[in-house]
């Protein structure tokens, strides 16, 4: 009796592989490693830091080098990849899948990717070149060409026959495709109807008609959108003239869903998605270097907007103290709004009918929460430092940044996106700027007319 | 010939619906309803503002009802359930699959549930009873039970025969599976190799023996993991003996990816998963106002620590203005960290073997990043205030502020997870207040000791 699945398992054999690797048992991982399916190996590798993964590279099987390599997130895969000779490379390449060899070319160096191309033999190098053509990020990139079609004239009993001769049907494969003389897509057969159809029913009597088909140009994103609205396993995907080009199937839908909800989260604390986490020290450093370079610079935006008010600071160290709670409050709040209309823009239900809407909502929300925090602090202030007309001070410089934030909150991602910026990328920072300097100008401000 | 699909479809005929609803053709918008798959109606639902959320139910047919209401989010589905009579609810969630039933019921206040499967019929209550009773985020929880069995010893002539008199296949079936006498789980076969297959062909011949299962009590995002790591499409769900008990389908994989993507974003903002984008202001106020009080107390907290130091921000203004910069740059460095730690623990990459390794390593960015923004942000300041000496001070806040960032950025996630506290919930608010005091006593104390 075979035994249920252990999902722990994984966890467990990866740290036996790492105490063997620190102990030198090379032979015991080898042979350990023979036994891994390609997709646990790929998580070894991207648990591990640069030394063992290149020692546990070495001691793969060349025949698992392709696989392999499909299942490791781009960072990673580079990593390996540059430290292959070319030869290697092509060999490891040559067993993907289309859609995958595509994804794995385009993010090579040039280089490496030309002589790959080079090096494939005719067909290959033409399907390849075709999926590239179709440009990264788009459903003629992530297509597979291995559809089943039938003609819509044959019946079940020729097909079975036909099936049976041929003796395999491409993995993943849920749907036969129906199509006329000129491979125009007609219609479509679930594979589960020729198992319940009578032999002598024809494909004409069984398909879908008009079937849902993908343009070959859609964006990714949006092909993901689809295939989780309305739960499909597989998608035809067709040219203008609606000529059948080949499949998208939901295993690299998932990868897309993933990376695109990853995204965001990724984005907004200044990360590349692909960031490996056990890259090199160095390589690290550098590429997290851009973001914080960018709130140098708005930390220090915030520092001069202080230094407007370098006398009214000197004569009341108190300010100096109580400077930086509004611009916080204001930061958290103005980042709850954006997170949630960018995740709104992400999953579709925002558009240009609601966001109107939205943005009234946000400020009215904005309003409120100025006014609660707004009393709460001017309550904790005004006992603390036994001084009501700072805590009214700092009250008034509360509500006016939380309506700040609100706004800011709503309308930053929907500016951003008409002038085709991420807003997950870039929002989050731009927020802060507005915050810091809203709710500092509002603070100081109102405390040099009122306290000095 | 058929259009290809336009993915901008749903969002124009969204526009339309509400333009519609607000100059009053509700025939028009009843008429447009009527033909909009389920899938459709749910995204209008979730994109509409309370008032037109209303008038856009109450216009569905309430054959409608169970469909639309299997695709909507928690909150929003909640929302609709509460103002419905629960005769109705009962009528419109008879139809649902047993594991979006069980997800749906087991939202609902406990009053409604029982209701419902008070009024189900002897047979659905009892699978509906079953499913709650294996608890929520489960394998047994989310799983069907439309398998197909076969037994191993017919062949595929006979299963053909009865598939051809059955007459339907449960919908995402691409697996059936072949069990013994007492239901244990000993083989699988896959739909299309019934297709390829000789007719005489037994299913012991065909069957994938000792087949991968999931444990009934298998955390859902476990689950996933699997689906995601393996590519299955299906999965058997088993018990302790192995016997079957149902099947998990990859759309039901694809929501839970989606929301286990989603919930480290929301959660990092401090926002609920499920809060709905257009819930009444009111309602939004009062989510989002936990967060806001826990960073009150934090920044509450930065300001205390500050106030230690009174004197000597009395005496030097400059300092008052400075006092951000070091907190702020420990804040986004410790949040990269934190957001980079808390991804690799969802992808299973961290775990005991390398968690030693990884502090190393962002202890090592923590300490280049120091030097590098410290070396900058003294030139700056001694240009701008021209003292060096203050330069100095600050460049030492900083190195100290982003070494501490990057330790407790890559500790806290490690920490809270044996702890069983989300990091992604109270990580970024824990730092946050790491990097602000750490910060502000780095700068403000070394300021007192050599400045003053």
């Amino acid at each position: 009796m075979p035994e249920a699945l252990e999902v722990k398992h994984a966890q467990r054999q990866l740290q036996a592989i790492n105490k063997a690797l620190g102990s030198g048992r090379y032979v015991h991982v080898h042979k350990v490693l023979h036994e891994m399916p390609a997709s646990d190996i790929a998580l070894l590798l991207e648990s591990s830091p640069s030394k063992s993964r290149n020692e546990i590279w070495e001691m793969l099987d060349a025949d698992f080098y392709g696989d392999v390599l499909e299942e490791l997130s781009e960072d990673v895969r580079n990593g390996i990849i540059g430290q292959m000779l070319p030869e290697k490379v092509v060999d490891a390449l040559e067993d993907m899948d289309i859609d995958d060899l595509a994804e794995t070319l385009s993010s090579l160096p040039h280089s490496v990717s030309r002589d790959v191309l080079k090096s494939m033999d005719e067909q290959d190098r033409q399907r390849a070149e075709k999926a590239l053509s179709y440009g990264e990020d788009t459903a003629g990139f992530i297509m597979n060409t291995d559809t089943i079609t039938l003609r819509a004239d044959v019946n079940v009993d020729v097909i079975l026959r036909y099936l049976r001769l041929k003796g395999e049907i491409p993995e993943g494969t849920d749907t036969f495709y129906v199509v006329s003389r000129h491979d125009i897509l007609i219609g479509t057969v679930p594979v589960t109807k020729l198992l319940t159809a009578l032999p002598d029913s024809t494909v004409e009597e069984l398909m879908v008609e008009e079937p849902e088909a993908i343009p070959v140009d859609m964006p990714e994103k949006e092909v993901a959108k689809l295939f989780e609205r309305y739960d499909w396993l597989s998608a035809p995907v067709v040219d203008a003239d609606h000529q059948l080009l080949g499949r998208i199937t939901i295993d690299d839908v998932v990868d897309i869903i993933r990376e695109d909800a990853e995204h965001s989260m990724m984005s907004m604390a200044g990360l590349d998605d692909e960031e490996d986490t056990f890259a090199p020290v160095l390589q690290s450093t550098q590429r997290r270097s851009v973001w914080l370079a960018v709130n140098l610079v708005t930390a220090l935006l915030a520092a001069a907007v202080s230094d407007l008010f370098e006398a009214t600071l000197s004569q009341l160290a108190v300010l100096a103290i109580l400077n930086t709670i509004v611009p916080s409050m204001g930061g958290v709040a103005g980042n709850q709004t954006l997170t949630l209309v960018i995740r709104g823009m992400a999953l579709g239900h925002v558009n240009e009918g609601n966001s109107r809407w939205l943005i009234s909502k946000e400020l009215a929300i904005g309003f409120f929460n100025g006014a609660i925090w707004a009393i709460l602090i001017a309550s904790v202030i005004a006992l603390w430092k036994q001084d009501w007309m700072l805590g009214a001070v700092i009250a008034f410089a509360m509500l006016v940044n939380m309506i700040a934030a609100g706004l800011a909150g709503a309308t930053l991602p929907l500016v951003m996106k008409k002038l085709k910026i991420d807003p997950a990328l870039a929002g989050s920072v731009i927020l802060t700027t507005i915050t810091d300097v809203v709710g500092i100008f509002a603070f100081l401000g109102t405390a040099t007319l009122f306290l000095i």
